[in-house]
């Protein structure tokens, strides 16, 4: 069954069926699919074109369907194209041809945007609790390491001490934009765009505000003809996805990094670590891999919807069946590697003893610069002096503490006993107190600041 | 000069140097650099690092050296790396030594985060500022075109007759999405990394909350790791863009299409169409063309932007540099088309007896089907009846009204004499005045509503 | 099962088995797998590491597996992380330890990637027969169409008459780059990889050469560590399969727009068509907008899998695992479009008269240009004063070849009455006669090369 | 000036002027602008259109003109929108109206296809020299390292020892597929798309072939409307660029690693290095970040053009515009890019002593399992005992081959005392000798096969 058939004199090629129809994917929003069409019989008995009693018995039938689906006994036909259809059919068969009268001023047009922008909410509420749940695993380890002291790198090279629990927080922050990102998208995508039908509107006398509270939209389309075709919400998911994609590859490379032997600064448990088929003594940190790879595919999922829309002529297009595989491949994406990369953070072992044993004088040549600055030095000058100061050091072989203090002497006068009290990275560490900083009082405040925002974003 | 050198025995690489040596772009941001730089003067005062006399001078020579810029007598040196170098470099031929002071526990780091924040926000600005002129053009277009019937197309095939007005505002509401994605990525670039230093944080006593509201930041970044590296707001402004641009593009094919003869819907102006080097009687749509193959070009610098971001290590990379020449190409690409787009919709000449010509019976068929369930046929049965009509009418090679009552009731006893008021254009789009319908009345209030979203949205 | 279980005291943990397992989709590689076991199996019986009988019992249950697989009588069973270990598990139920031999030497690393080639290989030739005969039907077409004249456009204006044949054409020769394309990657991806090991290559004695013949690869990998870790293969046919996409979303484009009844030029079949929901009336050109849409979801899988692959360290990567899911829906989004794109092309029904009716006589300007040049006028002021016509033509609201001679020869004293010759359509179009051109001579000519070259590309 | 105002009314609008204009970009083809004229210039001549004075006149001042490129004093003027107009408008100063008749059944069309593909092959030939460079320097380094024995990796965990020279080779072959595949789209690119006017080829007797010729291409275009349309060669070479781009970026990514004084197996020298505004003891790999971090902005170019091209109606649109500022910006990326990589490889100093520290027995786990292979055990229960060997050894904090040999016997006796041969990092890596392997012996053996591939490959 086709709900299309009667202006055709042929049948549609089968080759072209298999292009066309949708249902092997778009049945996941069966559920949604019943919610708007329980809303919009509602609807039509308020406008009168359905009686109560019809509305009364479309709307029972629909409910027995939802449990069909609830209970995974549903049947499928063959003629069945897509969700829409099946469930259209099955009301027909429960109810007789009074089913017939539900898709009276609807459109699939409008059925279909309403139905994945239901979808599209509830994905956005199921991923931003997976994120809470990783940032508060995140802050939990942050709160054990507030001293442990390791290597900061930028550029991958030795910078300068920073605390554990600080690296930790910082894809905390990361995290909460990308929630505050999905509840942007959230917003605009709570917007209901029934009522639009085909394009042009509906000629019922529709109360499409109230349609759109009975589904917990707070606000309906201003326009029937952008309703249909408005695919931004996938769009905006998708490169919400991706930025937090990218975020889950940089803390998989860090952590992919920290479980090499040369820094060995993390021990992933045996639970979330594979071995090899070849190599015996192999421990890899698979889980981490796929997820920096899977950034990939979900930048090429925003990547290809966006090419999809570009240049599409007004109102609703057949290219546009192509954003619900995107955004459920997406969706499925995220959702498989959250808990993963979670119960990683949560199991994660750090080896400070390793992370002590990285750090290198070098990384005072900053605090070295700001004792002389201290001592009345500008900067910039005060930077070149250490500046030399480390490459005698690295030309003898030494670490810049062992430098003689004549040698330092001799490069600055500045300098005096009291130098060697500079090489500490606790002290160095402790230093950086100011907001956001490395210290570990400004980063119990950041933790306290964390959890103030998790308290403020609960899902 | 570099700001780096003393630790080097060797000078650096000339191919390097011009593959390293980012002052070809961001000269762009001098002003921003200067900015920062006053504001971070006055807060190593407040912290103690300078005199008040230091400041002063600072500031008075940066505000010199901003004189420079804006008059166009700054002077680029050949070791000027950047534009940070740049500054500081003709800071401390102005002041001497004291200049070298101003870089006392800041980083380019987190100095060239604060002036790319800067320089986003300014352009986001700037470009909320021409979208909303071309809203203001396309809402008196609309007004303009309340009751100017043209076929309204799904597939781009003929589907219902629509009015123009509500055509043209379909593209309001798209853009006023646009805004509100770009507002949102203003919200998030308004955060101040200053004071981050290289990535742990400032051993000064800096109030990093004042020295945020001396740069109008609302507020400052929690932690400094984070700080230095997040790319975020670059990325974001990059999609809002690709949307914005995928909406253009979409603006673009319906006026190319519409002002292709067949249609005629658009005529547009001489000068806003191009001739052709071969073809005396070409007038081209150029504009329009190349907005919308400039969808394309965002949606690769996207694309380009989240590739890099991908799988970094954490802290500062030099792979970020990459972020600047995306984003001013982008931002460029945007502010080059939308006046001549504005332009455009202004001058814009529909051609009301082209679009109503091009509609057709068949059109209406929705219109006859909802004219069955009047009488009671539930809607299903009824498009199954008239499709059999437009199929009937379609062998004969007549329009659909054209079909003599006994045919229709041939097909259905309910079609009576009266089925000749449904075939009526004015009629058809009228009964659309739904909330976000098509019809003169619904438009004017879609209008209404318009100018109350930019009241509320004024740049 | 695992292969590797034996270092590991904690077993995996359920949510990361189910994000590293590729079973779901490796399975599709089964004949591949075991194809290339067998040939191993030889090559270690070669190399003495396998008797002769262990080979011939390995070699023997694996053809058992392989008929399983084929009558799709072959069991999974829940440890199964991939198809590589399933099918070894299913080796030792059958032959015992024994089976537990064909893994020496050998790591996942190279199997997989082996597995993968001989899978890919399989898929170019494939789709390139699917092409073929897309090729085939456009020819035939073209063939039908030699005399019929369209209005070319550029820019989507009416530019210049051309024939119907000359454009079915164009999309030939697009077609015959992808072929060539595809034919170039396959020549790359036919390098065996097999012996390469993990990463260092074979400790065996086995000869890498004969091994690759047995599998009809040409050649071998050089570098054991490159040829673990080469996806470019996958790439290069899902950058083919973007421009293969690209080109019939170029095709769809056309097909949409010239059966938008505004031009008519094509009617497709019911067969090929599908309706609305709502609207009775309508025939969408559904398949034609599914291709155009779908290039993004191919453009995006590429971009996806380059995104994966930037900035990967030395060796087999985890994240290597996501190239698999994109080639297989890049070939299965390409296989379900073109048979259904060649149907539609070879039912294709062209409507002359509705082509000829959109010619208009400013499409001859070019020819008028040429008229004046043929008379001694340099082409350059011949465009001119032509371009003058035709502007004088437009304000006057009549065709080029109405204005009367006198206005033309106040334009240029050269106009003559002999003009009017002019402005005949066939003879525009049969004037272009040289290499490439739309003349039908010319054309039967070009279909004459096509044939040629379908001859020398046979799949 | 523009090529096309007689039929205009009104001048061009200012801003769409600026939209509009190549000419910033498109002078650099100026030179192929030149070589194509003068190559028309004699063909118009020999299709007598010319007169061989007015040729030759012709030919004569557009030498001159390219005189004036090359010694930079060539004067644009205000009304230049592009390169062709630019060099026509000076080409009639020159000669006089009959300047003008150089167009004569030329098109921009044609014309700009045919000067970007002439500056494509001059693109893809410097690049692929400079692609060579990289393979020879790279060659070199590797023959100094056929026996450095240093960790080779995979998931980034230490998995076996390998040699260094195995290491560098397996870039030269990553590289030489590059090389390859510009290779294959120099071909696609060498068509010439000459005589293919607007859309619909050229009335003139011009015998396409012998022009083809005279500008170096092999061959012509069989079909006007694909030959002003076509961008394949365009997006092919961009993909060759990101390939080539994804494989610097992973050898930017292990050099970025093995510099990290974790690793320490490697050290810049410091004309290849830069340092920090802040931190004075920094050397960062700055190069080497950049070379991974252009990798995404490869990717986004091939990705926007793509997307471009996605969806254009026939023949030539405005769209294609985007095509040069894409290629160029890549072009330009990797010819910035390459010569710095290479002089990094050829300085690239190499630290045998931290490689080998770097080795831990572990890493011969595999050669212990092929010890009791090849004492018959089948290789899967090989694995299995060695992995609970590990496992031991890991728990008691002891090397592999510290344990006990009633340790191990107690898993398998078939360890005898010979065991401890097995603990050889040398040997182990000179048992990998088959083709392709990382032994000294296969290196060198790889080594003469590059080499000989260089010479069948001389740009």
């Amino acid at each position: 069954m086709t709900l299309w058939g009667g202006r055709f004199s042929e049948p549609t090629d089968d080759d072209l069926r298999r292009l066309n129809d949708s249902l092997p994917y778009d049945r996941r929003m069966a559920l949604q699919d019943i919610a708007g069409s329980i809303a919009y019989a509602r609807a039509l008995e308020a406008a009168g074109v359905l009686t109560a009693d019809e509305a009364s018995q479309i709307v029972a039938a629909l409910q027995n369907i939802r449990g069909e689906f609830e209970t995974e006994t549903f049947v499928y036909r063959p003629g069945d194209e897509d969700i829409h259809t099946a469930v259209e059919r099955r009301l027909v068969e429960l109810v007789g041809p009074a089913g017939g009268k539900l898709h009276t001023g609807r459109s699939r047009n409008d059925q279909v945007a309403t139905d994945f922008r239901l979808w599209v909410i509830d994905a956005i509420d199921r991923i931003s609790g997976h994120v809470e749940q990783l940032q508060v695993a995140l802050t939990g380890q942050a709160e054990a390491h507030l001293h442990t002291v390791m290597p900061g790198y930028t550029h991958l090279q030795p910078a300068q001490p920073i605390t554990a629990g600080h690296w930790l927080m910082s894809y905390f922050w990361m995290l909460a934009r990308d929630r505050e990102r999905l509840a942007d998208a959230r917003r605009r995508t709570a917007v209901s765009p029934l009522g639009a039908g085909a394009l042009a509107g509906t000629p019922l006398d529709i109360d499409r505000a109230a349609l759109a509270q009975a589904l917990n939209f707070p606000s309906c389309s201003q326009n029937s003809l952008d309703a249909v075709a408005d695919r931004d919400f996938a769009a905006e998911l998708l490169f919400a996805l991706s930025l937090l994609g990218v975020h889950l590859s940089r803390f998989a490379e860090d952590v992919i990094l920290y479980s090499n032997p040369a820094f060995g600064f993390i021990t992933l448990s045996d639970r979330y670590s594979t071995g090899s088929s070849l190599m015996p003594q192999k421990r890899n940190a698979d889980p981490m891999e796929l997820t920096r790879g899977k950034a990939g595919r979900l930048i090429g999922r925003l990547t290809g919807l966006l090419t999809t829309l570009k240049g599409l002529p007004s109102g609703y297009n057949k290219d546009l069946q192509e954003d619900k595989e995107a955004v459920f491949d997406a969706v499925d994406t995220v959702t498989a590697i959250l808990p993963v990369i979670t119960a990683i953070v949560t199991t994660l072992q750090l080896n400070p003893e390793r992370m002590r044993a990285a750090l290198s004088d070098d990384m005072l040549a900053t605090d070295l610069a700001d004792y002389l600055v201290r001592k009345g030095l500008p900067f910039r000058q005060a930077h070149h002096v250490v500046g030399q100061a480390v490459r005698e050091a690295a030309e003898r072989g030494i670490g810049l503490a062992q430098l003689p203090l004549e040698t330092l002497t001799a490069l600055s006068p500045l300098f005096e006993a009291d130098v060697v009290d500079v090489f500490d990275f606790d002290v160095s560490v402790s230093r950086r107190k100011a907001a956001g900083g490395t210290a570990p009082k400004a980063v119990a405040a950041q933790i306290e600041a964390a959890r103030d925002w998790l308290e403020r974003h609960r899902t």
